[in-house]
């Protein structure tokens, strides 16, 4: 069995869709599927808020009887256990007698894990594993929470031309502009908890809520970093301690510059989002402090550039920590 | 008499053409001259060394007597005075029979200033001013000299993500790669004169050179801030004193923090060359010292990005300053 032309697009397709699922999924992971038959899209689906129905039986229920013969793609390996939620994904798919299933990353989970896979072919499916950089990266959350045991990081910094995020007065409003911080709430929205330093907390009590409209109840849980209880309020002592946020799958940390370097101090930053303002500050407060780098040749081969666009005169770009 | 289709792209091949000739040029302005008859190039000219010949007449010599009725792309309003070392261009270009004349950016030059566009005119040729962006770029050492009385200056900046130059210790070395570091020599190889600060000329004795094959007699006169005279080299005590820079037309300012930021402050600052690695360095030295911001209101609204690309992992940005 051999890989076909459009197998990586349709792939990459489906992981766009999976997006969708993010992060009301969770704890499941957010997975985007796409039944295709002569090279018509005859089923779509992704990931249910609280983790049920899978992308796979969404996807079948929309294509009916048609889904004799078909081409699934699937961002991760079908599961191969039965719960009390529902059929194991793997056989619904040989069920409906799909022909072919393209899967774009192996299920760590030890009850998959390579079965769901075995048993589509078991059943007669042709299924092939390809490992594709688009899916795994619409699964970072679940993969890393399955590898590292810890949500998925993204650390923000909206700075300037200089890194700066603040004058030596504290004033930081605004470096960034109307569009950049739009885009802001757009990530917020794709996250199941948002971080701030307790010195930020307790200077700008900040929202830290998806203010777009038709996204406000996609407002993720604030937690914040900090030694003392807040009342109300999910703290961490250290970023270590992120491992104990149970079912999150990505954590959004917003600074300010200690908590920034904390966590990277701690090598637990897995994707830069960083906005920049077409302006110099000079003397100000720099967005990271210290990060007790020996020297700077151990600063570099860490992150690897993975989006740019510009948001009006502000530019964003994303980085991904490579490992 | 109105633009035709292709003016503004043989404009802008001229002004690309012009190029070659910074900053030998000196103090001459760089000027870049396409002749084009029935849409083929029949002549192509720009500045010689030292200022002569002009653009046109280089290009006239190459087009012989095609340049009947051809139409002549010059960057700069051509001259129209005559001096012991050549004829007027404007004479030039309507002895030789060119029908029409497109120019990119009128002369300031008070000798000049309209009455080389006259001149033509009252030969019978058509001559139009468009006063072209990219002509006008091409011009900006002439330009910035004539109107402002001093070089135009670029400030050069090789920057971590966060904006830092070098960690506590002063380690500088490396912050970005070969490609970044051999560009940064194609850019001095375009200046006249190039500036340090008196601490990095003490700490590091920069060479200042270009260091690219065939261009090592383009380096640029070094020149250092300072109070302090050194021997063998020029010095200049405040940024205001670049004023006195007799002939150069382009300065390339290379740092320290201290220097960037009194340039800045001095808001004498044209066009910025950041060179951003992927890299984070949290506490460090900054790229540029106190620049005197009241509010980060000030700083906004001042840069505009005019050209980016990549250099291997690194990136360039370069900005010019809105007037």
């Amino acid at each position: 069995m051999t890989l076909q032309p459009n197998d990586a697009r349709w792939l990459t397709a489906a992981a766009r869709l999976a997006l969708r699922g993010r992060p009301a999924s969770r704890p499941n992971p957010a997975v985007g599927a796409i039944l295709v038959k002569d090279g018509i899209v005859i089923g779509r689906g992704w990931t249910q808020p609280g983790g049920r129905p899978h992308a796979e039986a969404i996807a079948l229920g929309r294509a009916g009887a048609e889904a004799r013969g078909a081409t699934a793609y699937v961002t991760l390996e079908p599961c191969a256990h039965r719960s009390d939620r529902g059929p194991a994904c793997a056989d619904l798919l040989a069920d409906a007698g799909v022909a072919r299933v393209v899967i774009g990353s192996e299920d760590p989970d030890p009850r998959t894990a390579g079965s769901g896979l075995a048993r589509l072919r078991d059943a007669g499916v042709s299924a092939e594993l390809i490992e594709l950089a688009a899916a795994r990266e619409s699964l970072a959350g679940y993969l890393t929470r399955a590898r590292r045991g810890r949500p998925h990081v993204t650390l923000k910094l909206a700075l300037s031309l200089d890194g700066k995020i603040a004058l030596p007065s504290g004033e930081s409003r605004w470096i960034t502009g109307e569009a950049a911080r739009a885009h802001v709430h757009s990530r917020r929205a794709l996250a199941d908890g948002i971080l701030v330093g307790g010195g930020t907390w307790r200077a700008d009590r900040p929202r830290l809520d998806v203010r777009l409209r038709g996204l406000e109840s996609r407002s993720p849980l604030p937690v914040v970093l900090t030694a003392l209880a807040i009342d109300g309020v999910r703290t961490i002592a250290a970023p270590e301690d992120i491992a104990g946020l149970q079912d999150m799958l990505y954590l959004y940390v917003e600074g300010g510059a200690q908590t920034a370097a904390a966590f990277l101090a701690a090598d637990l930053v897995d994707r830069l989002d960083i906005y920049r303002a077409p302006i110099l500050v000079g003397e100000g407060i720099s967005g990271i402090a210290d990060i007790r780098l020996g020297d700077l040749a151990e600063a570099h081969g860490r992150w690897k550039l993975v989006e740019r666009r510009g948001l009006g005169t502000d530019s964003y770009e994303a980085f991904a920590r490579v490992r």
